[in-house]
């Protein structure tokens, strides 16, 4: 098993903890829960294989993304309540999760042929979809719109695995720096609070 | 007409009727009731056959399932004050509804030649994802994730169906044995109120 | 640059700026606001076009359309103390873009072989259903199921485009025509508060 093997799982993990929590929140029942945790962490990647017209979708010829998930749903329930106390490694875990997931989609669109712009929304799509349609089925407006470096640190890191690829970078080292990055600029937002201006002058 | 295609059109026309009063009691113009009831009775079937790539998606090609749910709106629609009243045979259509899509589910899932846990997860979408489409377009958290026998009826007779089929049993009796016991699991679980173990102490 | 094309273009820098402002009122950030109207401009035609199996779907090989699309956002971030000002205006484009995507997606249903009313059904789809989006993303029931002279101007225009194509009608007064039905329908139907009679005795 590679080293990005190995994050990409924790990257798996986070998200498919961080859908669970929100689901058990709302006091789903058990199957409930596994559907939005599933939902967050295979999400994105779920719509990006359908837009782009890989079928059938990634998830089902990938059974270990199941399992994963699935082992995580169980985790969350013996654990439901230390999820609050590990909110920092969970978030590490997100910031991880979506670095990755911003790479493996410009990869797929660069393999399909698709322009730099679409690659790098395929990004995005990747990485903040699932949490998208976690909250869509939660019943609340996606939390993603109203937290900008989040899907602002996927857009900087598309891009830049896009550029050097481009400039002819190796693979062992354009697929690391992006994701570092986009981990990086999300850590050091959140850190220091940083945030697009605001357009609304009125206060909500 | 077999008894199958008889019993599939009584399926489609349970969740077009559990759509179209869902809809109505939200007073939806006649528009978005034709819309709720079609997403209801076609959604999870839709969605199902975007995941596997079979596309253009089934009620394409299938005109009769569309003129089955606009009959089935018209009859809501004039019958409206009744539906209250026969709401226990809705239930029992209802019931077999999800008996039979979940084998279609998990037979197209086979016929993809996909992993077992994949065509059960393929019956438990065909069959309930058409009720949490409607609920999303309603603007409430779907009532599946709230219900868990509905979903473990479908995963138990997925399995089955699977099952069965490996161990060489013929089609005419694996597709009557696995759907007749999703419809006896999800009668006897609302007859006899019996729920998966709650994972929650706190009463909500 | 044909008149079609600049036609299209203000149909789709209206659902854009639709989109845009109804996201401002809900005060989404600016990278939620361009998704929110993304989705509401270019949404109707993704969803027609994964149903149907147009993969990678339209706005893919077609960037004009994205930037048509945040140009039209940052032209709403600039001016969005007087978007209600020109809200006749932007109405008026709201109908010729409806009028426009309807004709673009029954054609595409004839470009596949597909049954009549199944054209019909993806003209409204491509004309109603970004709309149907925005909605579901901004947390509401979608407008558009209480709004049905919307989508009846939509089948009215359909069911004409299909009609005079079957009767051998040339391209160059088939669409026009159908794109013109529709808008007119629309326009006279909010001008004169023309609306389908209402199901529900009981006032809301």
């Amino acid at each position: 098993m590679t080293v990005v093997e190995i994050v990409d799982i924790l990257g798996t993990v986070a998200f498919a903890i961080s859908g669970a929590s929100a689901a058990m929140r709302r006091k789903l029942d058990p199957f409930g829960v596994i559907i939005v945790s599933f939902a967050t962490a295979a999400g994105g990647g779920t719509i990006r294989d359908v837009l782009v017209g890989i079928e059938p979708v990634s998830w089902m010829t990938n059974p270990n993304l199941i399992y994963t998930i699935l082992i995580s749903v169980f985790i969350s329930f013996l654990f439901r309540r230390y999820l609050v106390k590990i909110s920092k490694t969970l978030f590490l875990f997100d910031a991880i999760g979506i670095g990755l997931y911003t790479v493996v989609g410009v990869e797929i669109g660069i393999t399909a042929g698709l322009p730099p712009l679409i690659c790098v929304t395929l990004g995005c799509i990747t990485a903040c979809f699932g949490g998208v349609l976690r909250d869509v089925l939660l019943n609340k407006i996606p939390v993603l719109f109203r937290r900008n470096i989040y899907a602002t640190a996927c857009i900087i890191g598309g891009f830049m695995y896009f550029g050097l690829k481009k400039l002819g970078v190796p693979p062992a080292w354009t697929f690391p720096s992006a994701a570092i990055t986009v981990i990086l600029i999300r850590l050091l937002a959140v850190t220091y609070k940083i945030e697009l201006p605001s357009p609304y002058k009125v206060k909500s």
